[in-house]
């Protein structure tokens, strides 16, 4: 579908008889100039590397905005080092826009996300909440202002497989709390995730990019390009619904050697905004 | 002007009348599924690695074609260790397409040269030879049927600073003797690229690419996408005007930690494919 689009027509080269076939001079304006949404690091790709390097890498990737896993920053973390950390990402020109995946399995483990969020100055948590903890949840966002995007796994993900899956149990919610849409999932579990994102383009609040090498559970992360997934249909999604957030690459391949991978995929992005 | 394409209107959503405006339902056809060019690594990128981790990094970056530069195989060596070297790069699956850029002052020069990639197997030579051995050149092109792509090395270069400059020192001679446009250089000598891939097209016979910093002198090698190139216009052009050679990532930058910035360059450009 993406790939009919409108085009306005500049210059008219012939029209045939009876308007079956026109070959026209054409411009055709740059889809990627009406994008929205900014390009960014899910620190989790960089789970070997301490904050220093993880800044160190981000911006060495051209990359302006970071969402913080705990790996960089715990979550037990005492005051003064949430502040140190906040501190050493504002000096070093980074946006900590976002901090998780974060795991909410109790009461205690929300209401830790929403503090831990709150002293490091951040607007939104990528997590994973238990489903029957969402009306408490949706409590702490009221409270703390601060959103939350849910993020699904894939197969295997009892709770939160799809983004589907996503969506029906936050619909009715403060519309503060939405998707966390991670490409590699949602088509590890069958769904394109163009469709995906279009779908549930009202509540979508943050992507996690990246390829997959196949469109089944057994699928893992490859180098953006070189999977299934077909990426440029989906950043033409992006631009399309008006996403307005983050896309976060999470490359979790080459763990201990990740920025090749990762400058590949940021790469491919950079090409394809480009290029439509 | 490439921005201006002629397009196949497959459906037509509304004739205004006297035609002076046509919004149309259109299906562009993708340039790059013609694209009849490869991609491939030029060595001089991994000049501070021995051939063993050369090859592996190509690998890595998925590139199958491979421009050999003397530091991977210097030009003196013995027959043994050129034969080594062949079997090494065609066990590892790679394509030896080129070896280069090699200088040629003298007439010995030249016949070095032209032994050296003989016993290697390789069929075209990325050269600078001074202008007057190009009648010695060519008679050594007849006799070994081995091409050469001169080698445009931009301001400051007293031989070959434009594709022009070789363009207008080759275009009477055997026509296995072409350009190697690097299109780095190109641009820093203030000379679009595209124009010079398009103008000289029946002699191009390999390109260098990579991204500048600026259209001057002081312009240096960055991330592609990130410096003065307009590499939408430049691929674009190469599918134009049916280049079926090998475009070799050159990226100068970072010579002892090459491979993330290679990697950016090589997602980059796919990237765009992927996506014109």
């Amino acid at each position: 579908m993406l790939r009919r689009e409108f085009i306005q027509i500049t210059g008219i080269g012939m029209v045939s008889s009876g308007l079956t076939t026109v070959i026209a001079m054409a411009e055709e304006k740059k889809a990627s100039d009406k994008a929205k949404f900014e390009l960014g690091m899910a620190s989790y790709t960089l789970r070997k590397f301490n904050l220093e390097q993880t800044i160190a890498m981000t911006k060495r990737l051209g990359l302006k905005y970071i969402c913080l896993k705990d790996f960089h920053l715990p979550l037990k973390s005492s005051q003064e080092a949430i502040e140190k950390a906040k501190a050493m990402i504002k000096d070093s020109g980074l946006v900590l826009y976002a901090c998780g995946v974060i795991y909410m399995k109790t009461e205690a483990d929300v209401t830790q996300a929403f503090d831990y969020a709150k002293q490091a100055g951040i607007k939104m948590i990528v997590g994973v909440p238990n489903p029957e903890l969402l009306g408490l949840v949706e409590k702490k966002v009221a409270e703390y202002d601060i959103g939350v995007a849910i993020h699904n796994h894939g197969p295997g993900d009892q709770l939160y497989p799809t983004p589907e899956s996503v969506y029906e149990k936050i619909k009715m919610l403060d519309k503060r709390i939405g998707l966390c849409i991670d490409i590699g999932h949602t088509q590890r579990s069958g769904i394109d995730p163009s469709q995906a994102a279009e779908k549930y383009a009202d509540r979508l609040m943050d992507v996690h990019i990246k390829d997959v090498s196949a469109a089944t559970g057994e699928g893992t992360t490859v180098e953006m390009g070189r999977g299934v997934i077909d990426i440029v249909k989906f950043i033409k999604t992006l631009v399309a619904i008006n996403f307005s957030g983050v896309t976060a690459f999470e490359y979790e391949k080459d763990e201990t050697d990740p920025l090749p991978g990762t400058a590949e995929s940021v790469g491919y992005v950079r090409g394809v905004l480009a290029s439509i």
